[in-house]
Formats: C-alpha cells, sequence, structure tokens
C-alpha cells in the first residue's frame, strides 16, 4: 500500500489537496463525495489504491480500502466490497449526506449505480468537474513534482537526433524514443482522462500521415498501423522534404509534462519553415499575454489571429481535420483542464499548468511547430519544457 | 476511416459477428442496442471510429459516424453528436425500441445518461455482457488473427534470453523486451476492460517483488516503480536464486495472445522448480480436460487439486496475495469472458479463447509457471503459444 500522503511528513500535502476538493464542492452544493476514479485516488491520498474515498464538506476524509489495499492509519477503514461504505460511515456517526458527489465522467454507470445505492436517499450530484477543477491549479508539491518531469523529458528530447538513421520508418524512430525514454524513468503508461483516447507512449507523426485524421482526441491524427489503434506513427520511411513531429510520453512520477519536437529530413519547404516559426512567435506571444485573470478564450484567439496574419489559416491546428483548441490543462492526466479554446469564458487561473501546441500540418510534408509546458505565474507563463525549438534537420 | 467489414470481401465476417451479438441481445431481451465503446465498435466494425452503432433484431444495424470519421457506404449515416441519432431513425421509419441496451460496464455515467435521452421512452438494458459473450466465442477470421499474434509473440519470446545481461534491474530487462516486441509489431497499447487496470505493455516480475501485491486486478502483483503506477517490475536488480517471470503483451493486429514464460538466475530451490513443473502439470491436465460442455469452474477445481496434491497450495495464485482464477478469456482485450474461477457455473463453449496461468509466487525466490493461450476445440484445448515451457538459467 502506498498511501504515502498519509504518512506524517505530506500531511499538509494532503490537507491543501482537500482543502481545493471542498472549496470546489462547496462551489458544486454537495454535502459529500464518494471518490474512486484512480487518477483521484491518487490525487487525494498519493498513491493508487484498490477502495474509495468519502470526502465530507465537514470533519475528516474516510478512506476505505478493500484488500490487498491494507487500512494502516487512522482515517483508514478496511471493506470487502463498497456496499460496506454505508455501515461503517452509520457506526462512526455520520450523517448521510442529502447531495453525494460521485465521479459521472470518470467511472462506469454500473459502478456509479452501485455506488449510489449505498446513500439510496441522497440526489446524486457530479463529481468530475469538482476534482478537475481541484486538480488544475497544482500546488508547490505538484509543480516541484512537473518541473522534474520537465527536466527529464527534456534531458531525452535533447538525445532524440541520435535515435534516427538514414530510411528509418517514422515506428523505428518511434521505438528507439520509446527505449530511450523508458530508460530515463518514464513510467510508460499514458493517463489520460476519458476512454476515447487509446495510445501507448506517444506519437511520431511524418510526411502525409501528418494530414490522415484520427477518431480519437489527440491535437493531430495519423493513421497508426492498424484499424484496432489508427493513430500515431504510420510505419513508413521517412523521405527527405518531411518533417518529423515527436510528441512523446512526459511521464516518470505520476505527473507529466507534454512536449513537442520537430525536425526535417533532407530540406523542407520554406511554407513548413514559415509554419514553424509562426508556433514559436505564437507561444512567445502567449508567454507574455497570459497573466493570472485573462479570459482563457482569448489565448486561442490571440494564437488563431498570429496564424491569420501569417497566412496560415488553411494549416493551423489541422488540414484535412482541423481541432477547436491549442492547449490543455495536464498534471496527473494528459488531458486536463482548461481546454484552451475559442469559447473558454473562465479567467485563467495562478498555478494552472497548461500544455500550449500551436501546430500546423503542411499537405505531403507533415506537422510543425512546437508544444511547451508552462506553469501561469504573476508575470505569465514559465516554461517547464525548455530546449532548442529551431526546426533542424535529422 | 476503417471501416474495413464494411468492405464487400469481409461482409460476411460482420454478419456473422451481428448474428452473433443479436442471439445474444435476444437471450437478454433487448429490442435494440446502441453501441459505443472502442473495443465493440471494433468488433462490430472492423474500425475504431468516433461514433456509435444502432443495433436492432430485425434489420440492418445503422453505423453512426461523427467527424473527422467518415461516412461512407450505404450502411453508415454521419451525425455531429449523439442526440441527432433519434432524428435520423425516425426519418428512416424505424420504431423506437421497447427496450434499449446500452455498454453499462463499458461507458462512463454520463455518456450512457446522455445515449439514454434519446430513447427516453425506453427501458436500458445492460448490452456489457451481451457483447462479452459474443466475443468470447471466436469466429473463424478471429482465430486466424490470434494464431498470428501468437506466432508472433512466441518468436519474440524464444529470443529474450538475449535481452539479458548480468546484474540488470527488471526494468531494464523488461524495457529491452518492451523494443524487441515493438520491432515485431506489437501495437503496445494493451487494451483491458474496465478502469482499473493500468498497466504498459506487461509485467516482468522477479525475486521479492513478486510477492508485493497490487491494487490492481491482474493475476500477478509487484509494487511498480512509484505510487502512482503500482504494479510490475521494480527498478530492483535481479540476483543469483531469483526467478523471472516475463508476463508481456501480445497484440498486434487487434486481438492479443496472452504468454509467460520464467527463468532463473544463477540457480534456484528445489521448491521453484517443483512449483513450475506443476503448473505444466496442470496445463497438461487441462489441455485433455477441457472440452466443449464441461462446466467452467471444474477446471479452476482441478487445478487447485493438483497444487493441492504437490502441496503447493500455500503459493498457489499468489502467496501474500491470491487471486481466486487461473485464467481468463482473451481476444480484443486482456480480459474477456469467461473467467476460469471455481464459482463459474457457466459451460466451456467451443472456439473460446482462454489464457491459462496456474502460477506459484515463492516467496523470496520470485513468481513461477506458465501462462499459455488455447482455443477450444471439440478435442480439448488447442495452443496458440507454443514454445518450450521449462524453467531455464537466464
Amino acid at each position: 500500500m502506498n498511501l504515502t500522503l498519509l504518512h506524517a511528513d505530506q500531511k499538509q500535502e494532503l490537507q491543501l489537496r482537500l482543502d481545493k476538493a471542498r472549496y470546489n464542492m462547496a462551489m458544486a452544493e454537495m454535502d459529500a463525495m464518494l471518490i474512486g476514479a484512480p487518477t483521484n485516488l491518487y490525487y487525494l491520498a498519493g498513491g493508487v489504491f484498490r477502495g474509495y474515498i468519502y470526502v465530507p464538506t465537514d470533519g475528516d476524509p474516510v478512506f476505505f480500502l478493500i484488500p490487498p489495499s491494507k487500512a494502516d492509519s487512522p482515517l483508514t477503514r478496511e471493506i470487502r466490497k463498497p456496499e460496506m461504505i454505508a455501515d461503517v460511515l452509520k457506526k462512526e456517526g455520520c450523517d448521510m449526506p442529502r447531495r453525494i458527489g460521485m465521479e459521472l465522467q470518470d467511472l462506469y454507470y454500473s459502478e456509479i449505480q452501485r455506488l449510489h445505492a449505498i446513500f439510496p436517499g441522497s440526489e446524486l450530484k457530479d463529481a468530475t468537474p469538482v476534482m478537475r477543477r481541484a486538480r488544475a491549479v497544482k500546488t508547490d508539491c505538484e509543480l516541484n513534482l512537473m518541473r522534474q518531469d520537465g527536466l527529464r523529458q527534456t534531458a531525452v528530447y535533447s538525445e532524440i537526433k541520435h535515435c534516427y538513421r538514414e530510411d528509418m520508418t517514422d515506428l523505428e524512430f518511434q521505438i528507439e524514443i520509446e527505449r530511450v525514454l523508458r530508460r530515463a524513468g518514464c513510467l510508460g503508461y499514458l493517463r489520460v482522462s476519458g476512454n476515447k483516447m487509446q495510445l501507448n507512449m506517444g506519437s511520431v507523426l511524418s510526411g502525409p500521415n501528418a494530414d490522415a485524421p484520427s477518431p480519437y482526441d489527440f491535437s493531430m491524427g495519423g493513421a497508426g498501423t492498424d484499424p484496432s489503434l489508427p493513430v500515431g506513427a504510420s510505419g513508413k520511411i521517412m523521405k527527405p522534404g518531411m518533417t518529423v513531429m515527436v510528441d512523446m510520453n512526459g511521464g516518470f512520477n505520476g505527473y507529466q509534462t507534454d512536449m513537442t519536437r520537430c525536425w526535417y529530413i533532407g530540406h523542407v519547404s520554406d511554407l513548413a519553415m514559415r509554419a514553424h516559426q509562426c508556433s514559436i512567435d505564437i507561444l512567445r506571444d502567449l508567454e507574455k499575454f497570459s497573466v493570472p485573470g485573462i479570459r482563457i478564450g482569448d489565448m486561442y484567439k490571440r494564437a488563431a489571429r498570429l496564424a491569420d496574419d501569417a497566412g496560415l489559416r488553411e494549416y493551423f491546428m489541422g488540414h484535412n481535420h482541423k481541432v477547436p483548441f491549442i492547449g490543455h490543462g495536464v498534471g496527473i492526466e494528459l488531458n486536463e483542464m482548461p481546454v484552451v479554446m475559442e469559447r473558454n469564458a473562465d479567467p485563467l487561473l495562478k498555478h494552472t499548468t497548461l500544455a500550449l501546441e500551436p501546430k500546423f500540418v503542411i499537405p505531403e510534408v507533415g506537422a510543425v511547430g512546437i508544444e511547451n509546458t508552462y506553469v501561469v505565474t504573476d508575470d505569465g507563463l514559465s516554461n517547464l519544457t525548455e530546449l532548442d525549438e529551431t526546426l533542424k534537420q535529422l
């Protein structure tokens, strides 16, 4: 069992995360939450375990552990199945909540049905946005973990060019990068929100494959090599005149940074060079503009306007298929709140972590542009993935 | 778009799968199903796409595609959002179903709520068991794909010993195996059922780490290297006297075989040798016993009895933590129906594919035993992962 945050030295951090969750619970008018998604268990306990966390608006949370996870501290109780939660709460004198929050966007229908039956008189509310909002704004401890991720991911990215050999396929190139990442400590598992994004360790896109739409919700597509997993590298040889976009897993410690760099083979068109420079220009602009309090949708608007001004609208965020966002929150999951899209009217909050990825797809050539992971500070965006951004020859 | 099965040459296969799904729908008393989980979309269409499939008990199914997936055949319709499904069905003269099946164990609560609102008068039933039962018994086409998986996985396994170097950690060993698998065409993504099994490409367990329980539902545990992903390799050096169990991803073509082989370093205890031989003996016994019609729970009972007779009960299917099954269905997902556990009273069906993994955990030494993937035939089990099974020195 790894309830590390329940140990004394990290108790303060646990309390901070709980407070953030509770603030958002209050806004959502809930009396308690029952949390069961691995991501949120990890957030609130410091380790994934088998079980649930009951979080009332007042009083201590209760950690319900199902074997082989073991109750090992004052706040933990061992149960064999979720139905035993009600008895434990009653025995300890807890009132049944009038309104109970559960993760309606993270747990399957059948599990929510089963959990709601524990609180038959309670109105069911959605705890997913509560936890997503809490997690969007990082604590200092989380920012430190993400800074470490950024250092480790950039160290690997600085070695990527050594993975390349002439006449390699995109997939062969990706496999060598996977190995270097894994040897550097990347956990290999890509934690995403939702059950409709499937990918192993990331994406390498080259040539026309960058323009193949994917049914998944990633910013860029790719046909993949099999209809069961239609995304990413195609298994085709990377040829002179093509760009190669590397957007691989930056998860080393439970958190992750998200980072993209591009290279080209042989030579590359001026159009691709210009579009790549436009991506860099957009990031420089947004790094200054994006201070706490601005409207998130305005970040998208500025990026789109710069792409327009450069005459690159046709290629911006895809060509055959465009996605309506230029970035997203990132942390425990790859796709956290907020989404940086035009209609997002929320204000940007301090210590939000954002992956910004203004990219372009140039037909036949491939994708260009970069992606960095940032922390929102009073002075603008602070870059966790600082590394040469130029489009260079492989 | 990869609706490969909608192309003429594979139409017969599509029809066969539909018929199997409909047979199980009739047993479950549904008038229609609306399918949305990637696994089941892939099963019924031959490719993952963005959208849903409406399957009435009579008449043609309708494939609803959301861009970038494109309607490209007589049975497909393009929609922008699921709410448009009702209008399309009405326009085409379909009656609203009295009882609608949806995947209550594969889709999140919020998505089912949204989909159920399309059929406000329809009773909601669970389509998950319907699709799981249909998929448990494979078609000839599926068996061919799994045979190919088996050949490719065994080819890689026969090279595993070359990945080993003295004083390697379990994780370093695993990373080299991952690379060989990927270069041999393994898709890398491990498709599992449920949102509480998280793993990248498989598990390498060595020494005391094999006895560390994991909160996930895999047959063997392991502490992992981080509390965010508590399973599998520990990052510790593999030493003389330890066994090394390799249970890595066998998914090459949308289907997967599941296979485990073990090695030891330096020397190994007689107890470990005996337990490994017992695993082989159990499989030889079950290969003959497991013909269509037997009670699945009896397979578990025979295995447990053989372990008992050998005086190995204490180590059978775990030591600190035991799992109550010795095998599971396998195909598109790693964990399909049926589960080979004592209380499973279902009869074994012909052309079910099963991964059988009678394993033992020997304290301090590690895990031993093997796992093969089999097809149920009239003559017993036919092995898709045939390769030397002995416990050998690395």
